[in-house]
C-alpha cells in the first residue's frame, strides 16, 4: 500500500495519527537544522518535515538527496504547525516524516511546475505528461470530465440513449476534407473518419430509437487554424417527432443545467434572434450579447451628400464605442491602423467623437454639418464620450469588419467578461450559401437540412432567400451549437441534392442507403451539435480551447510529444497497396 | 407537436383524455366494420380502434390505406378496451381516432418486424435501421447505454477522471497491425489509429492525474475471426500508487456494482486463480467455472502401461462428462468425430463410461484392467454414470483440446446458463510467451507490463519462466478485463525493450517519449481494460457482441449498408501523395 491518504486529506482532526503518503516533492526549503518539503499530488499538497531534533540522522541524509518532482512516500506523524496556512485544506498541520522512500528520482524538468510557469507553448506540448502536472492544465482536464458527466447524466435522464456510431465510415466528397483510412482486407479501398455522425443518427432516428445521443470523436482535414484541432470532439444528439421549438427547448433545458451545475448561474429564457437580425444588429451570425455596440445603418444619413465614398457603398454602418471620445488622435490613428490590418481588411475608417460636452467632432467634417453627424448619434445610438465608428463598402464584407471591431473594442474595454453568460438562438437560417469559388450554391449546414414549410418553389427562383430550419446556440460570441430538423423524405432529398449539384448517379452512390432508408417509414426528427472542446472553454471562462485537451495537436497537425504523424514500413505500405509519389 | 403521450404511457387513468400520438404501424387488423391498428414506438405499443359507427368515414377510408411501417400521427381519445391484455403498459385501453395524418409511407420491409424476424443476417445488417426497429435489437443498445452509464457513474463517484486521448496517432509495428491515415499536411507521413490508448494513459499518470478512465474505441486491422469487429470499445482505465492488490479491489467493485445494478445479482468475493493453476485445471486461461468437469492428469495411472500412445504422450488428461455414460457407441462416435475435427485437432479420444451400477467400460480395455481405470475415475473426480473422455499428446496443445470439449459439453448439457454469473481472476501470468513463427519471445501483455518482484535475473536464464504483475478478469468462460501493474522507471523499460528483441534506436524511435516521461519521476502506476462489446452481451446474457453494436462490420470488415470501405477519388490520393499499386 502506496498511501493511506492522499496529499489534501489530512487536517486537524487527523493529528497524532500515524500515516503513509506518496507524491511528488513540490518545493524543499532546508533551513539546516530542519527540512521542509511540499509533497504534492492530484488533490492537493502537505507539508512534510524533517527536523534534526526529531529525525533520524540517516532520514535527514536521505531528504538531502532530493530534488523537485521526485516520487516519494513517506511514513510519518501528523502535528499541528506553528505558522498556519488558512489557504490549504492540510494548512494547520505537518507530517514530520520517520521513514522516507524514494519510488523513483527525477531530472531537472525543463520548465517548473508550477502554476505561471517559465515554460513556452511549445516545450510545454513537447512534455504534455509535465504541463498536466501544473494545476492550470490539471484542473482544465478534471473541469472537461466533470462537465461531460453533467451532460450525460442530464441527457440520459431524459431518455436519450448514447448509441456508439462508427468510426471507419465511407468518404464523401461533400463537405470539408475526410481524413481516410487505406483498407487491406480490401485493397484499393479506403475508409474515412467520420466529420460527424450525421447520417448514422439519422438512421438511429429511422431505426425507432427516438433519443439518440453521443459525445463523440470527429474529424476534418483542413488546414489549420489557430485554435482548430484536427480531431475534435461533439455532443451529438437527435430526437424524433419534434419540430424545431421541441429541440430548442429541450436543448435550452441542457444548457441551463449546465450553467446551473457547473458554473452555479441562473440563466432566464434564451433569447432568439433571426440570423438576418443577427447580422443587421452585430455583422455576426454568432453575437456576443453581453454588451452593446449595436450596429447603427446610416445610408439614409451619410449619403446623398458630397463624401464619395459613402455614396458609392452599399452599406454605411457604424457603432458607438463607449467612453472612447476621449482618445488622442494617435490612438484612433492606431485604430485605424488596426481596421486596415488584413486579418480584418477595411479600406479606412471614419469617425466621430461625441464630446462630453455634447459637442461634435468628426474626420468628415468638411462632408457633414452637426445636425448630419447628430442623426448619426440617433442611429447608433451613441453617448456622450463615445467615439462613433463607421465603416462602409459591400454590405457583407462591412459587416464582417465592423463586428471584428466591435469585439476588438468588446475585449479592450473589458466587457466580455468570462463569468458572465449570455446564451441565445440564432434561427432561420438561411438553406444556401453562395460559394464564389465554385460559383454555385452550397448547403449552408448540410444537405439534410429541412427548408421552410412551403419555400420549395422558392429553390427554382431565388434560392438565396429560401430560410431553413436551422438553428445555433451562441454563447458569449461562441457557436457552441448547431442543428437542424432534417429532410425526411426521400422526394424532397433527392430534390435538394439536385439543387446542390450531384448528379443522380453521385446522390445514390454517396447517399444512396440514406434515401432507400427514407422509403421504410422514416420519421420527422431534428437535432443539434455541440463543440464540446469550445463549449467547455467557455464554461471554463476561457477562450482557448487548448488546455482543455489533454494531448492537442500544433497547427501543423503534429503531436510534437509523440512526435506523429510519421513515416511508415515499406512493408506496411505495400500490405496497404500504396505507395508514396513523391 | 406531434405527440403529447408515448405509446407507452396511456392506460386506466388517461381515460377519456384527448391525445396525440405518433408511431409506426405494426400491425393492423380489419374486421370490415372495425379497424384496429398497434401503433408502436420506442416505448411500446398502443392499440388504435377505427369504428364505422363512431369514426368519420373519411377517416376510416384513409386507415384502409396504411401499411405496414407507415409513419402516422392520429388525434382521439382514450377509452376502455373491451377485452384487455395484460402483458401491455397499455393494454387496458386503446384510443378512438378522430384524426388521422400519415407523416411518411412505407415500402413493404425486406423484412418482418418481428421479435423473430424472417430476416437472415446478411439482409438485417444491410437494412439494419430496420432491423434497429425490433426490440431484440433495439433493448440490446438500449441495455449498452445503461451500462455505460452505470459504468461512468460508478468510477466518477470513486474519483476517475474520463480524459479524451487522442485518435490520430503514431504506428507502432509491436503487437497487431495498425489501420495508418496518411497525413495531407506532412505528405508521405501517417498517423495510427490507436490499439488501445496504452501508452497515453501511462503518460497521464506521470502527469499525476491519480485516476483515468475512458470509454474508447480502439481499432485492430486484423484478419477477422466470427465475433471481431476491427473497431471495438474498451473501457481503459489506469490508477497511481497502486499494488495489484488495489486494481483488483477496486475492479472487482465495479464488476460487482455492474452485476447488483444491471443483473440484480449480488456476488461474493471473486475466487483468484494462477494462471498455471487455471492452465492444469480447466486448459484454458478464461475458464468457465460456472461447472465443474475439472481436468484429472493421468500420467502417473494411465502411462507405463502397454498403451503406446499414452506412453509417448507428454500428458494424458481426461474429465468426467456428467451424465454420458449412457451415451450410444453412434454417440460416442460423433464426440470422437467433433475432437478430430481441425476448429479441435486431437487425433483421437479414449473414452471410459462409469456405469449407474459402478462398472466401468472402456476403449481402451485391452490395455487397462478395472484397478488401472478405477484410479482414472479418482483423478477425474467422476461419479456413476459419467463418461471419462481422456486425451492425449503435447501438453499445451492438447490441453487446449480438452477444454474445448469441456466448453462444448457444458453448453450441450446447458451448463453455461447466461442468468448465472462466475466471476474470477486469473492472476500471476508470464511475461513472456514464445512465438514459433518469430523465434523470439513476445510480450504476453504489452511490453509495459512489470515482471514480479525480484524476477528480472530470471529473464536472462530461463524467460519463460519469469511471471508478470498482470491478472485478467474472467466472466463465464469469457476475459473481459485485463491489466498488469506497469514498468514505471526509465532503466527497466529499457531493459524490457532489450529483451524483446527492439535494438536501442527502435525503442527510441517508438517509445523514446515514454521512456523520456519515465525520468521525470514517474510513479509506480497500473490499470485494466475491459472490453465494452464482450461485457455488455455477456451481461445481456448473450454470446455473440453482433447485436449490442448499433452499426457493426461483416467478416470482411465492410459495412454492408453504407458500402464501405469504397474507392477515392485520383484527386484525394494525390493530395495526399499516394499512389495505388495494383
Amino acid at each position: 500500500m502506496y498511501r493511506d491518504h492522499n496529499n489534501s486529506e489530512l487536517n486537524i482532526s487527523s493529528l497524532n495519527k500515524k500515516v503513509t503518503l506518496s507524491g511528488w516533492v513540490q518545493k524543499i526549503r532546508d533551513k539546516g537544522f530542519i527540512i521542509w518539503v511540499d509533497l504534492r499530488d492530484r488533490y492537493g499538497i502537505t507539508q512534510l518535515v524533517f527536523d534534526s531534533e526529531r529525525t533520524s540522522t540517516a532520514v535527514i541524509e536521505q531528504a538531502r538527496e532530493l530534488g523537485r518532482e521526485f516520487v516519494i512516500q513517506v511514513e510519518g506523524q501528523v502535528l499541528e504547525r506553528e505558522s498556519k496556512n488558512k489557504h490549504m485544506s492540510t494548512g494547520d498541520i505537518e507530517v514530520l516524516v520517520e521513514k522516507l522512500t524514494v519510488l523513483n528520482a527525477s531530472e531537472i524538468p525543463p520548465f517548473t511546475i508550477e502554476d505561471k510557469t517559465d515554460g513556452g507553448e511549445d516545450l510545454r506540448m513537447k512534455y504534455r505528461y509535465l504541463d498536466i502536472r501544473r494545476n492550470p492544465v490539471k484542473n482544465k482536464l478534471i473541469f472537461r470530465s466533470k462537465v461531460s458527466m453533467a451532460v450525460r447524466n442530464y441527457l440520459s435522464q431524459q431518455d436519450f440513449v448514447e448509441v456508439e456510431t462508427p468510426y471507419l465510415i465511407k468518404s464523401t466528397p461533400e463537405g470539408a476534407r475526410d481524413f481516410v483510412v487505406p483498407s487491406r482486407m480490401n485493397a484499393g479501398q479506403f475508409y474515412a473518419l467520420p466529420q460527424s455522425p450525421q447520417t448514422f443518427k439519422q438512421l438511429l432516428m429511422v431505426g425507432g430509437l427516438d433519443k439518440y445521443f453521443q459525445i463523440v470523436k470527429c474529424f476534418r482535414d483542413e488546414d489549420l487554424r489557430a485554435d482548430r484541432q484536427p480531431e475534435f470532439t461533439q455532443i451529438d444528439c437527435e430526437m424524433t417527432f419534434v419540430e424545431q421549438e421541441d429541440i430548442l427547448n429541450t436543448f435550452e433545458g441542457l444548457t441551463k443545467h449546465l450553467l446551473k451545475e457547473i458554473n452555479n448561474v441562473e440563466v432566464k429564457a434564451f433569447p432568439r434572434m433571426t440570423y438576418d437580425e443577427a447580422m443587421k444588429t452585430y455583422g455576426n451570425d454568432k453575437p456576443d450579447i453581453r454588451f452593446g455596440m449595436k450596429f447603427g445603418e446610416l445610408n439614409s444619413v451619410a449619403q446623398h451628400k458630397d463624401f464619395k465614398v459613402f455614396n458609392e457603398a452599399e452599406l454605411v454602418v457604424g457603432i458607438a464605442v463607449p467612453g472612447a471620445a476621449s482618445y488622442s488622435r494617435k490612438e484612433i490613428d492606431k485604430l485605424i491602423d488596426w481596421v486596415k490590418r488584413p486579418q480584418v481588411g477595411a479600406k479606412g475608417m471614419v469617425y466621430v467623437k461625441y464630446n462630453e460636452d455634447g459637442t461634435l467632432k468628426s474626420s468628415v467634417d468638411k462632408f457633414y454639418d452637426e445636425a448630419d453627424l447628430k442623426a448619426w448619434v440617433e442611429q447608433t445610438h451613441a453617448q456622450p464620450g463615445d467615439l462613433i465608428c463607421v465603416l462602409s463598402g459591400d454590405a457583407n464584407t462591412t459587416r464582417g469588419q465592423l463586428s471584428a471591431l466591435r469585439m476588438e473594442m468588446g475585449n479592450r474595454l473589458g466587457l466580455r467578461k468570462p463569468n458572465e453568460f449570455a446564451p441565445l438562438w440564432v434561427i432561420d437560417f438561411p438553406l444556401l450559401e453562395w460559394d464564389e469559388d465554385t460559383k454555385r450554391y452550397h448547403a449552408m449546414h448540410h444537405p439534410f437540412t429541412s427548408p421552410k414549410a412551403g419555400q420549395i418553389p422558392l429553390l427554382a427562383t431565388d434560392p438565396g432567400a429560401v430560410k431553413a430550419n436551422a438553428y445555433d446556440l451562441v454563447l458569449n460570441g461562441n457557436e457552441i451549437g448547431g442543428g437542424s430538423i432534417r429532410i425526411h423524405d426521400q422526394k424532397t432529398q433527392a430534390l435538394m441534392f439536385d439543387y446542390l449539384g450531384f448528379s443522380k448517379e453521385e446522390a445514390e452512390a454517396q447517399f444512396g442507403f440514406l434515401m432507400k432508408a427514407f422509403t421504410y417509414g422514416a420519421p420527422p426528427h431534428g437535432g443539434i451539435a455541440f463543440g464540446l472542446d469550445r463549449l467547455v472553454a467557455i464554461l471554463g471562462g476561457q477562450e482557448s480551447i487548448r488546455d482543455f485537451i489533454a494531448f492537442p495537436k500544433n497547427n501543423s497537425g503534429r503531436d510534437i510529444m509523440i512526435d506523429a504523424p510519421a513515416p511508415i514500413d515499406e512493408e506496411q505500405l505495400k500490405e496497404l497497396d500504396l505507395k508514396l509519389r513523391s
